[in-house]
């Protein structure tokens, strides 16, 4: 009997890199965790531990720290091509790189009404994400977000499923809709400008999840893939996983009291979830990262 | 030998409360995870399991859910307030009770540049903090806040530390500085407007993190004390924690590169931890929660 | 230009469940937290909202909780075949239903050298978990475990990597390796002892692990990966995600010391993350859940 | 108006350490967390940044270090002492050191039935704690442990509290108790065998948790608290933070089925906490970190 070995990458994950910009006293900050994925013609160190083909992960984050330095970050979408590229082109054994990079979001501290030349507050919540993969044949690029929480307190119902056995959940004319906004897209380009088509795809998550009078969360979900394809030509596909974070109306009747959507419980869990993707039909491109 | 029963209190933890106010079209929300904690005569559950005394915990987060709509929240000092007072009034066996609240904040989501009605975004990073002590003989207030990670790019030093065997550390005339904010103020008075106040302490912490050219963490933050003390009237001392989150210089002289202060690597650990209370001379006032 | 939905899932998370087997005064216990995830005909809910194929995640967890009273709960790996063959035969818009399973483990508390009849401390580290995928057309088991932490002391070297510009790493004949194992395996049946199964692989992992001399982290995967086939004939498919947590030796010459091996400083990140896949040759069986 | 600095302290926190004992190919391994922090004439650099009563907490880092080779670690009370008796005799200004340490656990892996001499597996839950204060006038020494989740499955009632309007939760006579462990116990001398105090003090808790027939939370903690200073005689007081960890049997009734005392919900919030302490009477000792 013999095995052998299957898919696998490997590479170095928590590379934490921040940089300074210094426009003269006007600073601004780039704050991203990088991770590198390699694979290829690595059956040697699996079968014999030969590391001749074995960029090390070590030396993967040294090439992280060094070309910020020599190129400069920019765009997370960008750093993540140059990178990948990189490691493709110089590395024979090396067929696919894939990096991906969390970024992590800050504002300027305001003093008196004016923004601090070199301070700076971390904005909570969203953390904005990319995905590029690179091979000999070319790349591919997604961009994401995560830790998007978001809540309408009305404006959402839900009936009209089906009743088993197991059912006791009564219909719903009013009801909190919560999330936690987990997305990523595909890009059918490389070439695109990352920061307005990131911009622009975030707001339209927000847009379109104020403005869907919501029957099921699925059906928010669809709308907030489908206005992100509209509203970002270069995008080809939007994956979506969305906790149903569930605000449940506390029953006041024991103490006398009516609770007319008022006061509600949101219990950690267990939550809803629901995930699915959204296609622009007849685009091109390859498909990145999964979410499920 | 004998042992015995020394301080001790019990109460509910991670009671999770959501309240939608409903003005017309336009929805407010409100959303707090609240802890009781009820001390007194209560030797009898300790030694015997005899509960007489013992208003279940249960029944303690029934009260937060019933009092939420029967007065409504406001602000978290005054829903403390209300609830400790109502604790320690109604169970003879309780003598003091302390509630402490944690806010979590949201922002209405903006579409097409106009705020929404009724959907909401969480504001990421800070919590806002309050607790509340309630005795038969009075009460103490204290506020705060966690999670506010803030940075400054350049204006900080560190230099003129006794150099023992085991010291490595160079001296440096430009470093970042970086932390995450952990703080209690205690007022002293229960007449405060505690929204304002917040605002306003909140708004001091970062103006003088963001104003004072700094020679230690530990003048950062006598300088950020400082100025809550100086900018809310009511506080009578405030204490805070600052993990020193250390952004280290990558030395990338190995790959031919300078680094003029622009490539940094941000260790999770270790931290520096710099903690430290700052008093208004001459107040008078209970001592709150402490933070070390 | 129009959009459509592309593949979806929707379920209940988070599910906890205890049971208590009362076996007169001797007890035992079932620690799961469970997940389900159901797909199918369901274009009407994201399109229009309509949800008349949705089985509400609601009623997922009730069936949850009374499969554990009607049928036991057993080995994880039965009770989510038992869930998923539920709600594919009873729900005809779904034609898929995936049931994610994690088991909690307990031991026994020893008093006076003797187990204890009713009393259990949660054994640490280790995750067992299931996951099973009904369809129309048949089933497939995956069994798995998480968080199981392990490290050699020695017996690990790594050198004949690659050296490019940016690599500074020196090559070692002597480290500590250390993990976290994350791992998934499928089986070719879902006829199969399950319990006994899952003992022998994770055992399987553990000795491998011990006994490799490695020259990589990918050579310790392979062999781990190799002996879990080697171990339990029905397993196909082993998918490791090995994180190479890092023990860095500390340089003591500042302070006059040598370090023959002995401190080191293993921080959090950033880390090696080695991800791989060892296959029986000529195994039948469907591929479970990615780890990557 | 003039502001004071009131309580501080300055340390390193985060330092981790493993160290590995070989005795010939027999290996063992010691896994610590450590932080260290000094107080003392330290309002120069609070006030103006002066730093030379500042030992650099980069320096605190190196000595743990250098100290786990020019001594080896041992028990972590010892090391704890050792570390904080050489800054304060080192310096100056510095009057009180505070040492805590956390020790993470590890088993021996298990190859054949033999252990295996130098690979081992990280044990879960427990983590073993000592807090050490080192002043000008002596020492104090605390050991404790967190993170130990236990679970009685019957044994357990709670009934005969007070009823008021917000009380619904209904007596019971048979109920799971379950709890996780937060513990610090403070030691009458630094005279010690640390070892065997931890070992037999852990063991008490555990032993009394398995025994006590409950009709409280409370009742469980003065049982256990007591039961450590029955076992180990240089304990003066134990302090235990117990989170009543709820599960709350499932109403299967809407499913047409009984549920006699067998499938439980274990819901993450909201959770009752149990604070308490307990004293050996007339003992003499300095107490030591606090839970609450």
């Amino acid at each position: 009997m013999t095995f052998s070995l299957g898919p696998n990458q490997y590479g170095k994950a928590g590379v934490r890199l921040v940089t300074v910009q210094r426009d003269g006293d006007r600073h601004s900050i780039t704050d991203l965790t990088i991770a590198s994925a390699l694979s290829g013609d690595l059956e040697g160190t699996h079968y014999t531990g030969d590391n001749s083909a074995v960029l090390a992960t070590d030396t993967q984050k040294n090439t992280v720290y060094a070309f910020a330095r020599e190129f400069g970050v920019g765009e997370p979408e960008a750093f993540g091509l140059r990178l990948g590229q990189h490691f493709v082109a110089t590395q024979a054994p090396i067929h696919r790189a894939r990096i991906t990079i969390e970024q992590h979001r800050w504002e300027r501290i305001v003093v008196d009404g004016q923004p601090a030349p070199h301070s700076f507050a971390r904005s909570g919540g969203e953390i904005r994400r990319a995905q590029v993969e690179v091979t000999e044949d070319g790349v591919a690029v997604s961009s994401g977000l995560g830790d998007l929480t978001v809540l309408n307190s009305t404006a959402s119902e839900f009936h009209g499923f089906p009743r088993d056995k197991y059912t006791t959940l009564p219909e719903t004319r009013e009801r909190i809709l919560a999330t936690s906004v987990d997305a990523w897209w595909d890009h059918d380009s490389a070439e695109v400008e990352w920061g307005k088509a990131y911009e622009e795809a975030s707001g339209a998550l927000l847009t379109a999840f104020a403005s869907t009078y919501s029957y099921s969360l699925q059906q928010t979900l669809f709308a907030m893939g489908s206005h992100v394809l509209r509203t970002v030509p270069s995008i080809a596909e939007v994956r979506l996983s969305l906790p149903n974070k569930h605000h449940n109306l506390v029953d006041l009747a024991p103490f006398g009291l009516d609770n007319p959507d008022q006061v509600y419980v949101a219990p950690t869990e267990p939550y809803g979830l629901i995930q699915g993707t959204v296609r622009r039909d007849g685009a091109t491109y390859t498909e990145g990262p999964a979410l499920w």
